[in-house]
């Protein structure tokens, strides 16, 4: 399935990408091999138990802050998990019913920082004021898709698990990792070597493109 | 500046992952080509003039429509524009202050429908009802991410432009292009072939980590 996709996606790229052909970095292949991991990426639930390293987290989280940021605020923060004897406290009893949420190697808490401390803008010389920040969780949506890319380039599993804007899912985490008052817990994401049972879905729906008007 | 980037991604790849020494695609340059793409991708706001051709774009929001979505309900709309003499009736005079937007090969308006109508949760047999979906901001924002990173794994430039939530952007596209009462125009995204002149910035603030706790 992972191959077949590879493969549809470098074939779709050939018959389409003409551009670049005098880039140093060899862009076909960058884009079949982009192209094969999003189209490959998958919510991965269930993992082997096999460790990821720290390093490989960090990595990973390398490529969560290299997302876009609306006027470059990178509102971001992580909590890296790796205890699962705290993930009851934190996740609740049934751990959001993912049976094998403790499997997983690791689960990352993706935060924000929903305000902006910074002079304000008709006065960029002047003192600093906190305010909302309106597009954090728009930043943090494009974060943890690169997360998640990165893992799947890797081998590895992950699964987008929504904790904002379900006030019984954030309440609990913000209040057991003791977060400041202005530190959102937007999702948790496992982390672990898949077992294989997942796979990804076909969403291609080209009814859903409209040119130049709806 | 890419090819830097590109053989930092793959140094740091090489040093800490060791997963899938037997997958069959080969995996670490998938993971090479996936962190470079990711760590390239940069606002690119000028553009050549040169075109994307049309199925390019349907390629690109091919990966668009990959993106992870809330039980799977994949909100996303796409109103492909190419017409830039339409450009100021939607964007207004100063086409939100890009002076190089109209040398965009194309524009393309990600929406959601921000309802879901399907049967009750708590009653899968039942008729149809309709509801909000609490999810479709964090779907659209991945599907962008996912957009843009088979933009920059092709060569191209393209520049994440918010609509929502700012009534005094969302409001005239909604209008000019007559979308659905519950269809919001999310993020405009003009796309060509880049000059050059826009370069990546470094994003990496290893303070974001937490461990275990905040």
């Amino acid at each position: 399935m992972k191959k077949m996709i590879f493969l549809v996606a470098a074939a779709l790229i050939m018959a389409s990408c003409t551009c670049n052909k005098d880039e140093s970095v060899a862009t076909p292949s960058n884009a079949e091999a982009t192209m094969a991991t999003i189209m490959n990426r998958k919510s991965v639930r269930s993992y082997t138990g096999e460790a990821v390293s720290d390093s490989t987290i960090t990595l990973l989280l390398r490529a969560a802050m290299a997302a876009p940021s609306g006027r470059n605020i990178q509102p971001w923060h992580f909590v890296v998990l790796r205890d699962t004897s705290r993930y009851t406290a934190i996740f609740g009893e049934d751990n959001f019913n993912m049976p094998m949420f403790k499997a997983s190697s690791a689960v990352v808490i993706f935060c924000a920082d929903t305000t902006v401390t910074a002079p304000p803008r008709d006065n960029p010389q002047g003192e600093a004021v906190t305010r909302p920040n309106g597009l954090w969780r728009d930043d943090l949506g494009a974060c943890t898709e690169n997360f998640l890319l990165a893992v799947e380039s890797m081998g590895l599993g992950a699964v987008w698990t929504a904790l904002y804007p379900y006030p019984e899912r954030f309440a609990p985490v913000k209040e057991s990792l003791v977060l400041p008052d202005n530190v959102m817990p937007y999702c948790a994401v496992p982390i672990g070597v898949p077992t294989g049972d997942d796979q990804p879905k076909d969403k291609w729906k080209p009814e859903r493109i409209h040119y130049n008007q709806w």
